[in-house]
């Protein structure tokens, strides 16, 4: 079975302490995934911390958590056996994206929790066509955590974070993320539309790295001036020869691609 | 300017013949693009060949072709000058997709289509959850086009193909797609829910390839009696570390991944 994930007032709550969850999380549970009384299952909260969670009563829907630590080896390794096994040390994964219209930015919100973005900071940019009001921006906020939820229930994700809606310029000035821990290089890219350098992406990402951020722009790119904002950054431009791929498209091609090559480093090096 | 999507019967026509498209991609030439009399736009047919198009007439919308061998070097580049490059030899991708319910199978072939898919082979598997009637297939494979093209005309992706729906075993035993030419080996993959195998993709994908088949299932994978299939017709198991991915998400991944790593072929290679 995949992993529930729980509110941060579910986490708050004394160990044992009984909690109801909302109808349609419930009835995700009960119907979905056709849990009973006395099932215990996995959850985690939104930093990827993990809990045993039990199904006390089904009408009304009735759970309780415990601690991973508080569990025993054998407990956990019952409740958590079937999920997918992460990489023992993959980077984190930081991905901006330019906010899109609508349906697109939810796709690319689905598909970059499921391809392992552990953060997703979607940002205002010189392209962006919809510019919110706070109201708006808080609406849209909570749609969006709701699909990551989702998606890290379907797909075992861990720790995928959502940050409100913020410029670009602030994202890169002031990162809203933890510094990543540990000794690697932080890798920096953004996907560019034209071939502006020639740096390949097994090029960038060869070596020890302690987090990779990844940022894609809007319908039509990012502007000549983010560009520059990104270079001076310290941000590598990164593009992907062939075809030209939607803004939607190519969130989660260059996170499949980055994956792929970090999921395997111990097996290719570079050509000298 | 994107490339522009002929029909068969509009190549057959001779060079200089004048024709009216329909009024839907007239609309695209008019409006979306915003070409007015006059104009020269690349074009291109389904199986990936050439052409000059000029835009005789606005109402009603009359067209022209010259085939790229006709016109001199100056014009072509002219008129191809904005397309994306295509990578010189890059092997021919064959992508089987497992028929997906509506609106899922319709996002995975237009995702395929940019992310260089050359042929895309819908096919009903075990657990494809859609099982048409002939008249029914028909009207699917209609959808399908439409969208391939649409991609196509976007992404400026090039020869990309469909064909009518056939059973797994029928494509399996019998390829609808030319043989590739040229040395190098026949990459044949399928991607599988769990870990039945120890390759890796840079391990598939190294040294000389003359095409590369990937095959993703449908919601739930591959029977085991199908996975027993593809093992005995040569094709190797191919397993994504980390999360569960949706069958929709999985073959962009799976072709990005594809994608990044042959594209960069001579930067990499693999640890002894």
């Amino acid at each position: 079975m995949r992993t529930f994930v729980l509110d941060d007032s579910e986490t708050k709550l004394a160990s044992g302490k009984r909690f109801s969850p909302a109808p349609e999380r419930a009835h995700y549970l009960l119907r979905v995934l056709r849990l009973s009384q006395g099932a215990v299952f996995p959850g985690q909260d939104s930093r990827g911390k993990r809990y045993l969670i039990t199904l006390e009563s089904e009408t009304p829907c009735t759970l309780s958590l415990r601690r991973e630590e508080e569990a025993s080896a054998r407990e956990v390794e019952a409740c958590f056996r079937e999920l997918p096994e992460q990489g023992p040390d993959f980077p984190p994964i930081i991905f901006y994206q330019a906010i899109l219209k609508g349906k697109k930015m939810d796709q690319v919100i689905r598909q970059a929790t499921e391809a392992g973005a552990d953060f997703i900071i979607p940002v205002l940019t010189d392209r962006s066509v919809p510019q919110f009001t706070p109201g708006e921006a808080e609406k849209k906020q909570k749609r969006w955590e709701i699909i990551v939820r989702e998606a890290i229930q379907q797909s075992g994700a861990t720790g995928t974070t959502l940050l409100l809606p913020r410029s670009l310029k602030k994202v890169i000035e002031d990162p809203p993320m933890p510094r990543p821990q540990g000794g690697g290089r932080e890798v920096k890219l953004f996907f560019h539309e034209r071939p502006i350098a020639n740096g390949s992406l097994h090029g960038y990402l060869s070596g020890e790295i302690s987090s990779i951020t990844a940022a894609v722009g809007p319908e039509g790119g990012f502007s000549p001036k983010e560009s520059e904002m990104f270079l001076q950054a310290g941000f590598c431009p990164l593009f992907f020869s062939g075809n030209i791929l939607r803004a939607e498209t190519a969130a989660i091609y260059g996170l499949a691609a980055i994956r792929a090559l970090v999921a395997e480093r111990d097996i290719w090096r570079l050509v000298q």
